[in-house]
């Protein structure tokens, strides 16, 4: 069973419709991991349980807006395994295994354990499997065996337990059987919501992948801007505004250099600068858009796409279970096999 | 759905071959319960990682030789259903759900944590998994919707614990899917070993279901009686004998009397007495070894009647799991069948 490419595995959990913070936080970067790797992309409806077991309703409805937002964005299921999480049982029989062999200090120890239970002080986050969220993550990184796990600087501590786990499982069992999982740092650009603060849902001041041209436009002409420029007539400063940081990804180079000089001598006014991003921004949006529209008229086609992905993700998770029973002599029926056999009959 | 009778789930952890202590303990009581209840007695394999896990390599032999006990003890494969615990992976899809919902304290405040920590301290048992061991043995019970779980006291604490899980899901997801387990609180007589302490495969001091009868023998001539009764002509005291508390179980009140009467005036002494008790003893144990010798010797019929029971296991795991993910909304297909059926396509 050689691997031809390295493995990548990389989840979101299932929170609704996406926005250009996403895109080009995570999925830009998936799209050019999927011609490097193997890719394994999934639905973390299990981890969305960690902080929203009150409220599980969204996640189901959530899942498939998800979806949708991957096939818009470009992520290709002939190249990549895209699947759900809770559908694929094996990820939690691991999760059983190694929560057997994970020492309580080390998820205490986790700094976003303490940190988001401070940050979302509003729900009741003492729960056990709160606690053991990094065990389940580390299942599912290593389930499929993965090399590589793209992540932002904050999950770094997620990835070196998942690493101490991996050489405690072939300590104890005297086995090897799991690459140690490497962090892809990515540095994401921070994309800015519409009130220049870091675009996010519960800012609201997103703008979402699947949202209309018309409804875009409208929020990017009222997106703020340099707050010292008030009147036309005054020279504003882009290092400043929000709109000129959408203009360092969706617009090219010269007509940034324009747009500097434009502003910083008031020739060129926010209206018009709002425009010309607009223009480049849809020039990235609408095909996705396209997309989108596409794919929702032919849901069952979405539906069998995520069920073809679930099944290579079983049989993948399968193969290590097997791998992982045997390691750890959790097979009661291989005595069996032995035994009949053995001639026992 | 109707359950003709009401349900009962027990467990064994696969500790190895089992001896009278475990069949006055536990399996004469499944031995009544099997005949008026639905039972579902389970190999706990997962359990026994929670303090075996860095030598599980017993465990899968251990389950073979529990289950020819339980066969050779009279639990009948057509009236209860016999299964392995991690040929059921639906428990630990319902552990990764319950532990969304389990308050730390909970377990925390769970008597037998910091107690076991304490008495097997040569282990290390800070783990997660064992933190969780009564989340897991809430799933194991509810996943049957068993109504009765037989217990000791010292088990009284978990089974409360298991109520109020599912008092908390039938709350936070507003259904009423489990019926909140009974403890079935059974006194069990305490079985003396051969050293006169409580029978323990711990103590070394243990006469095993599997054990010949010349072996059998050896032990009970050689077992500790009243130490106060140096010769044959001191009258001894049949209350502070561990010898007649093995007649208290295996001689009848006719005998009982002659003994007391007989030790008490030195008419009998021990070799007399352990002979009466060896007569009874095997009376009660030659079936159970012509059944264990009958079992070996079809080890595959053996393998086949757990097969069949895992089977039906999990039958019955599926039916409630597909409760729960309704319940709860993570079903992410039910989404995807309305919406073909709406006419979709």
């Amino acid at each position: 069973m050689e691997q031809a490419r390295k493995r990548v595995l990389s989840g979101m959990r299932p929170t609704g419709k996406l926005h250009l913070g996403n895109l080009h936080g995570a999925l830009d970067n998936w799209l050019s991991l999927q011609d490097e790797y193997e890719c394994f992309f999934f639905i973390a409806d299990w981890h969305a349980l960690t902080t929203d077991y009150a409220s599980p309703e969204m996640i189901r409805r959530n899942t498939w807006d998800v979806v949708l937002d991957w096939l818009s964005a470009g992520i290709d299921p002939e190249k990549s395994t895209l699947f759900i999480q809770s559908e694929v049982k094996e990820h939690a029989e691991l999760h059983v295994l190694l929560s057997m062999i994970t020492p309580i200090p080390w998820l205490e120890r986790n700094p976003t354990y303490k940190e988001q239970q401070q940050q979302l002080s509003h729900k009741d986050l003492s729960t056990y499997g709160f606690l053991g969220y990094p065990v389940l993550q580390t299942a599912d990184i290593i389930i499929y065996r993965a090399h590589g796990v793209p992540v932002g600087k904050d999950q770094l501590p997620h990835i070196e337990l998942a690493r101490e786990i991996v050489r405690r499982f072939h300590f104890l069992y005297r086995c090897n059987i799991f690459p140690e999982p490497q962090a892809l740092l990515t540095e994401y650009p921070v994309i800015p919501g519409t009130d220049g603060r870091k675009m996010s849902k519960s800012y609201n001041n997103c703008i979402y992948l699947a949202e209309d041209a018309e409804s875009v436009r409208r929020k990017v002409m009222t997106m703020i801007t340099d707050p010292q420029r008030k009147r036309r007539t005054d020279p504003g400063d882009p290092e400043v505004c929000p709109v000129f940081d959408l203009h360092r990804i969706y617009s090219g180079e010269d007509e940034r250099s324009e747009i500097i000089q434009g502003c910083r001598t008031a020739s060129i006014g926010c209206v018009d600068c709002k425009k010309i991003l607009l223009k480049n921004l849809e020039r990235k949006h609408e095909p996705i858009r396209e997309r989108r529209r596409k794919f929702e008229g032919k849901m069952p086609e979405v539906y069998e796409i995520m069920e073809e992905g679930i099944k290579k993700a079983r049989e993948e998770a399968s193969r290590t279970m097997e791998l992982v029973r045997d390691a750890m002599g959790m097979n009661p029926f291989m005595e069996a096999e032995a035994h009949i056999r053995a001639g026992a009959r």
